[in-house]
């Protein structure tokens, strides 16, 4: 049998995600993001074209390091204005059963005690259907809003995050044994405190000495995504992460994400398949390559330089506005901080990017590639970047909301169930055991599985 | 016209909230807290009963005061297991048009950035129904578990909580100007940036240089819950609440609560018809009497002795558990955080109660009144109550879930309505406007009003 591809929707709590300006195509309706139908209506969609789940992004401060201010990114709402997205769960659970939420929740702005318990909530509400997206933060705007004059450096970071993923499965998986709830009405026992376990955490960034609030959920520690393209974050991921989410404009740069992330997994004593990894792409399709080429068209009308300009340098903390519209960019090895732009430049090492070549990219569909085609080009590249990348799947983004994923779902979904390659309805069970077909909870040899009684 | 009696349902994501050991009760199915549809069951009974809302209790640690361990707790499951409250209301509101949700936050731990956002989020998503108690948290045990040796001295949490609501009202109401969200998809401006104010804070806790990052929700700041009853606390409650929700065993201690916050309203420049007033206050009715007396005599055949005095060990920081079920509960002036304890020996100074007296009566409605009766005997101690203490309605809690709020509904509710006193439908508008029937955002003098330009 071949390889599924796996599909997930890459969505966020915002107007404009990954593509900047496209708020002003007249079939657009991202600026409905604050109601709840808007993510209601998502959810049905992506279900019924069978999605393993949406992977909902999330950032806590603006993209203002483009010309010094956060004005190109208000003016075309890149990612600000942005609501929680965690609240967006209940509701789009509330009108599915077998959707998957992946959250991002950047764990160096919430203590890991209430942390834990909001996703154990998330979880027991949803039946298991909850993911986290562990992420340790990189905007200095979001920094400077929690009290801190920048964000902690790069690897201290990650020496926390080892410390809060430690706290978090001493909470999830070693507090509450599987049978601590009786619930024996005859000899009033709800709960036997002898099976409830102090997780007494004394480490160097925090001090948890009591219980868990929160009983057993489905899965105990939600499924953990993980999208760090660093070399630690990559470490991290191979020991922590059952999806990891990677993203470059080429097949050879993701695939070398992917080697990088299996190998380094190899190396923790983790099996490589136990890592499902989903690259970022975007598909515009219409049933005629002439109907596809005129959306696409459409949009690119509609792309902001400027929003994909402030996006880019929020994301490599470099000034785009500095440069002038036909500078090549250059890369150098000794700057720090610089790897989302590093993967235009690494493409093709004989390739040179001017400032708007990168933003002419970026304004469609970020650093993913870009597909535009019929339901069969579409379901060819795809199949294509998957046997070039080794990739499980793809993490959609949106162009015009909600058309790009009504498409797709209308579209290319029903091409690819006919080539046998995309599921035609859910495994049973939790999240966890819908995508790898095991157990709901964290198994050996993951590293969070040996803190269960 | 009579004056209205409001109604809102007190509530907790946990199994036993206000009564102890009642999951014990063959109709009780609050073990089902877990979920939703637990949740969206409820909501509908409240909505088809006109109730102004539901009130979120929430408690970030455990009742352990009591013989020095939380298993008193635990066994009878007292407010633990305890999960989110949060999640909950974009649960319910999607399956409400008009019901209101109070969510009980502790702001000593969670940063005002981030939280300001969760609270912006829901009252978008929920078209302007979310309020917030405000609360500084009061056990030990949560404190412990947030890295401190124990919580906050009592006065320093309200000097904290004082800068934590100007951080908020200067985010949610003095940040985003209400025109500037200007959606111009021909100017191509989806954000007017000269309109959105970074906030500047820089106090003696929090440092917040930057914008808000939601846009002008319906409400802007969420409707003001509080609760406090020490001096401190209805001081802050006078200055900031727009509903107070108070609680005592008899109409006069609640009266002297009542009359306390109205005069410290007036005292701070604010009408204190501007502030709402429930008393907790649980009814368990039926058609007759009889009836009524056996469902209660049912109930407490299923009390917890030990559980409700877990649950009183923790609210007063005295651990009951050092008396003998016989022994006189002494109280002196000396001995602070005991207002709880405060409530009963104060209420008729020369009652004296036992250990097991207090026990008996917090196990069924904590430490509120409990009326057992027909529709109509309930309806006339409500009006009495109401009378006797000048408070604008109730915070009702439930001693079996859900039946005691599905009983209030069916039988209580027409009987009110009959006498003109509780609504039949809803107030159009935000939750703001349902209840004051002025505009949907905070006005002058309230002290939050002053911070929008």
């Amino acid at each position: 049998m071949q390889k599924p591809i796996r599909l997930n929707a890459f969505a966020m709590n915002c107007v404009g995600h990954q593509a900047t300006g496209l708020w002003r195509h007249p079939r657009d309706n991202s600026a409905r993001y604050r109601h709840a139908d808007y993510w209601t209506s998502l959810a049905r969609t992506l279900e019924r074209g069978c999605f393993d789940g949406v992977f909902l992004a999330d950032v806590l401060g603006v993209y203002d390091v483009f010309r010094g201010t956060a004005d190109a990114a208000l003016i075309d709402a890149v990612q600000v204005p942005v609501n929680d997205p965690l609240l967006l769960v209940p509701l789009m659970a509330g009108v599915t059963s077998n959707l998957g939420f992946g959250v991002t929740c950047a764990l160096t702005y919430e203590h890991p005690y209430p942390f834990a318990r909001r996703m154990s909530t998330l979880d027991h509400l949803t039946d298991g259907r909850v993911g986290w997206n562990i992420v340790t933060s990189y905007l200095d705007s979001a920094a400077r809003n929690m009290g801190l004059t920048r964000q902690m450096a790069h690897d201290d970071r990650y020496e926390l995050a080892e410390e809060y993923m430690e706290v978090c499965y001493k909470l999830w998986e070693g507090c509450w044994e599987d049978d601590a709830v009786v619930r024996d009405r005859a000899r009033g026992v709800f709960t036997d405190p002898t099976k409830v376990h102090p997780i007494a955490h004394h480490g160097a960034n925090y001090q948890v000495p009591g219980i868990h609030l929160c009983e057993p959920s489905p899965q105990r520690t939600p499924l953990l995504y993980q999208a760090g393209a660093s070399a630690r974050g990559k470490t991290f991921a191979a020991r922590h992460a059952e999806c990891v989410f990677v993203n470059g404009p080429t097949p050879a740069i993701v695939k070398s994400y992917v080697d990088d992330i299996r190998a380094t997994a190899v190396s923790v004593g983790r099996d490589p398949a136990d890592i499902l990894i989903y690259a970022m792409f975007t598909a515009i399709t219409a049933p005629t390559q002439a109907e596809a080429e005129d959306k696409y068209a459409e949009c690119r009308g509609h792309v902001s330089l400027d929003g994909a300009l402030a996006l880019m340098s929020g994301w490599t903390g470099v000034d785009l506005g500095a440069l002038a519209e036909n500078d090549v960019v250059e890369y150098s090895e000794r700057d720090a901080n610089r790897s989302a732009l590093e993967s235009f430049t690494k493409a093709d090492p004989t390739r040179r990017w001017t400032v708007r070549e990168i933003a002419e990219w970026v304004g469609i569909g970020g650093r993913g590639p870009l597909a535009v085609g019929t339901p069969v080009e579409i379901a060819d590249r795809l199949q294509a970047f998957q046997a070039e990348t080794g990739v499980d799947g793809f993490n959609l983004t949106y162009v015009v909301a909600h058309e790009t994923f009504e498409d797709f779902v209308a579209l290319v979904v029903p091409e690819l169930q006919r080539r046998g390659v995309h599921q035609r309805e859910y495994r049973a069970g939790t999240l966890r055991e819908k995508l790898f077909g095991k157990g709901p909870k964290l198994s050996a040899p993951h590293v969070g599985a040996s803190y269960r009684r």
